[in-house]
């Protein structure tokens, strides 16, 4: 009973990798946004496997069909459901799985907690599963637009193990991100980047790093005191996504180092409006957007799916080893920009209808 | 509408800093627990201002009255609803507040939101909120135990702005953490780390920091995939604390220079149990616990009240300066850690509850 | 856990009958609302008990207290708690109650649901639970106010035992209902009413009743399908009441011997507004409200509490007799009539601001 | 934002008439459920169109498809998406709707709320929006029969307009029910309904009446006070069906006329178990069952849909007149009572399950 998300605009998902398909449930989002099916697909295939070289070879063509909730090209205020079919399916690379628990996965805690599980290829634990959520993503970024006119949420890769990027988070556009296959805009890491990748899948191993994304042009008022804070809401929606492993916002960690005078953002009057001088809040205070940049960086482990042999245990608790078959990605990082971003789009339109329904002028 | 927190054991704070009083409302407690207010009282006493040298002078009883759901020491299954009065006010020490904007305060933000604010102490932004969630974390952690007799909640302060403390989480008792008014179970850092926030405060500035915690012995199987994963409940509860900017989740930031080769933790059997060699994981794989320690990481900011001047603008746009009148914590992560006990106390028991829901042997 | 009602207005209610006090937390409620304690003390006076000699005669004077959530006399848009004290204990009038089950009561079902009670004076299940509700009503009725001018909900007593009112559910007005302890407007039915509720009193019995409630002037588009209908959450609302039996929206039971061309609303136009020529619907249509009268009934039972001996069992089951001591109800009506309004004013509220989330212009 | 019902057990449903199909997802349901397509469409056979010589004439054949959640005839756990596609499209029959308000429908109130709607068929408020209830319920039974193998929820038609049946609720079984197209046991009073059905369908007019439900063998200890009592959960999943005015618990509104004395149930022991001897109540006392029948009534309005000509008004607001054309029910209840188990059944679900999760011997 976890796979609802949002007070107002509420997405429910649904699907395993293996199976009738994988979609979404939107209830709550306002009528009359115009959306179309290429709208979504834009973003769905962002995160499609088989994009590049760097990702995994698997093709899935993932073409979304939106079942209810849009008519004539316009949202009714009724729940729209997105369906994307489930394709190129091979149970072979999977069959090790049924008795095998592979480290790092979800296999041995879905078998914990629900005493079976679909062993096919992740089951409801495959990053499958965020299509329902670039999907819902993708229409919650036409509200944004629709109530903010300037609003721009953009996240991209900012490390990938070693190598870091240099990024002027208020400038970055989608084009400069995805002008590469790894979604890193500073061109010189992103080649260093790319080319480590390839270096590690062919030494059977896998690699992490961190997504930063920044939300411009979001109003002053987002942000529910005292547990649905702003930032509150983008930790559990980033946390929520697999592989992550952190989340800083503003400052992040690097906060605990730095003395109040110097972390504290000084108001100041900018073209009549209130600003701050600085911005190591990372555009929230008190739980509530200030109207400043809202940025945030997300840690992602390195894929838990290796081709090298790992000890292991069946589900029969024998000890045994175990190498990946199939087909995957040696970093998940490329493919996650969309998540990121579509989990943003989500907090950020939830928290918008949350705001007008107490105040007439958001 | 954001000051309801949990699924099942559903808590729901009020109170500002100045008024009639702060409290919880505990809904879906399960019956028959033992609770008394000394069970309450103990925890509260932790996150008491005016406890130590190095807290805030400020002299607040906060003594707890239970209102209900509670018969002859007994836990009926109905709300339990708990109250501190507010005292010690000195609205002079305020007076300024009225009109000018705290810098990375959440004055400003909450004027933008709602249009007005108790500006008196911070209202409901102030610290003092978090006396419910203490109340509330004290009722979770009876409810805990009787479920699982050997569960165990404790954490400490890690890291006070540049001094680092070297903890064995896998030993360190409520006991070493309590016995320094920092919190912190290293005793050399510990002495480094209360004389950094003296001498802070005497130069009129503040710290941060990093509290680390762990959850030991608790059953595999809790988490609700994929919205309610574990971690990200927990990134929620921690986010949704004053002050905080960053989590981690076992190994955190760490996790992005690893490779999956050495990153994953391999599954052995141990004494008749599946368990991990490593736990870079922090207890918790694909949103669900496995049973091995859950531990992370939650980055303080440095206090954003300083008693130096700042540059900040009126409520009514003028830019001007604003010194901290009043008493206020150097440094609040000595009083956090009560605070995140209680936080993960009440994830961990939502959950728990959450899992029994479906699962008979739960 | 079903101590909260509402989705955007939200409130939870807490406290038993006897033990420190009665009491809501409301969650969500707009800021720069007026509201005094005054404004909540005049409902909680209306359900009081020991008002007049047709109710119960424990002397209860139901004083509340704002804890929160309101600042110089406006909502701060953060919690509202208020505590009404618990005071005129007698517990040697329930002293019987710990060991036997009282017929129609709760002692049995709350005794199998939770294993535990607090048996004095009927704990969680007593109707001084709904001091809470009327409370958050208070509030709920200001905030409506703030948003629809003209908005206005009444009810009263449309009929006790075989005694009916002829009413005029248009143009009936507060004063009209108040002007008689059984707070029927219809004078003459209100006297007979009065007699045989005195009668029954004596005979040591007791007498149930319908209640009627309309609001005018509320606006169309209340209401979210499917599950969320607005005459499904008032029916929710109202069955959720202590001594409820049934509840009809509109036409009620008699539309199912009408025709469906005797039953249609007609649309017509008046003064400019799509309007209906009759109004069997009772003001929504599909779940929605469509701007005519909203108007409903309740069917209360006559109080379980008797003087009369009943036949019943002990906790350690064995058959006996149980005569009711202590003083209470023999009609409980004219005590609901606020609650039947609070109800209602907390259902258009929270529909009210859920339909402002979605539509700039509602 | 209304299409999710229940806390635990919570199914989300969507779809309109016209569109890519209906469906619902089912989040919380415990895993290891035995459950396979033909289980849901034996339901929605049910309540299928064209089943009868009394119910539309629209063909649709309204085959289920499980999406996910479902492994090997086993639920996992996950949600359980459940779709069925819409068909036998017609747009000439609605033509006329795009223009005109058809009285007591649901096209002027969606007009007014959402300023957008889908005129096809009713879109969102058409009775077909119901497949997703009753397949969801189809899995609620499941999980019931799991929990409490002897409990058996039945609903049947107890009047038609003023043609009433006479049923014994504690003995009758669903192959009485289904034995007539009007699905209601009294074989007598089927006979006069039919009839009465053809010639007011002839008659170009419609009806309504009363489907009576009863659950036998629930369990004590269900239903959560003070809001969720188990008799307001069902009182709102009846109003939330289409063409419903009323609802009532046991004896309902015949209750307001019984004097205290005559209406408590007495309790006395019988087999070693507590028992009522009467059963006023509905089996539900307090918010709770006492393990006795929990039996209602639910009243439906005549089909609002005629053929024949009625006023109503265009959306540009010119009075004008309509005659239904297309297909349509002259009386819904014998396609309702699977609706009405339907719903029953979600509301027993979920409170087994918030049951369960407080109580280890539930």
């Amino acid at each position: 009973m976890g796979s609802t998300f949002g007070q107002l605009f509420r997405i429910t998902t649904f699907g395993e990798s293996h199976g009738g398909g994988i979609g979404v449930v939107i209830d709550g989002c306002p009528p009359k946004i115009d959306i179309s099916e290429a709208d979504i697909q834009r973003e769905l295939d962002r995160r499609r496997p088989g994009q590049s070289k760097i990702t995994t070879r698997r093709k899935e063509e993932d073409r979304c069909e939106i079942l209810s909730g849009v008519f004539e090209g316009k949202t009714l205020g009724t729940p729209i459901a997105i369906l994307v079919r489930n394709k190129d399916a091979r149970p072979e690379d999977y069959v090790d799985l049924a008795k095998k628990f592979r480290p790092s996965h979800a296999d041995f805690t879905y078998e914990a907690k629900y005493g079976i599980r679909n062993w096919q290829g992740g089951g409801r634990a495959s990053a499958r599963e965020t299509i329902g959520r670039v999907a819902a993503g993708a229409v919650a970024r036409k509200v944004l637009g629709a109530l903010y006119a300037k609003i721009d949420i953009v996240a991209y890769v900012a490390q990938i193990a070693e190598v870091m990027a240099t990024v002027d988070k208020s400038k970055v556009k989608v084009r400069d991100i995805d002008a590469n296959i790894v979604r890193c805009p500073d061109a010189v890491a992103a080649k260093r980047m790319i080319s480590l990748i390839e270096k590690t899948r062919e030494a059977g191993d896998s690699l992490g790093g961190v997504i930063e994304c920044v939300a411009r042009n979001a109003p002053a008022g987002l942000g529910e005191p005292v547990f649905d804070k702003l930032e509150a809401d983008l930790a559990k929606a980033m946390l929520s996504l697999p592989a992550t492993k952190g989340f800083e916002i503003g400052s992040g960690f690097s906060a605990t180092r730095m003395r109040g005078s110097e972390h504290n953002d000084a108001f100041e009057m900018r073209r009549g409006r209130v600003r701050t001088s600085t911005n190591y809040s990372g555009g929230i205070q008190g739980g509530i957007s200030n109207g400043e940049e809202i940025y945030f960086r997300v840690a992602f482990k390195p894929t838990a799916t290796i081709a090298r042999e790992q000890k292991t245990v069946t589900q029969s608790h024998d000890e045994t080893e175990l190498a990946a078959r199939g087909r995957h990605d040696p970093c998940v990082l490329p493919r996650a920009v969309p998540m990121v971003e579509a989990m943003a789009a989500l907090v950020l339109c939830d928290h918008a209808l949350r705001q007008r329904a107490i105040n007439r002028n958001a």
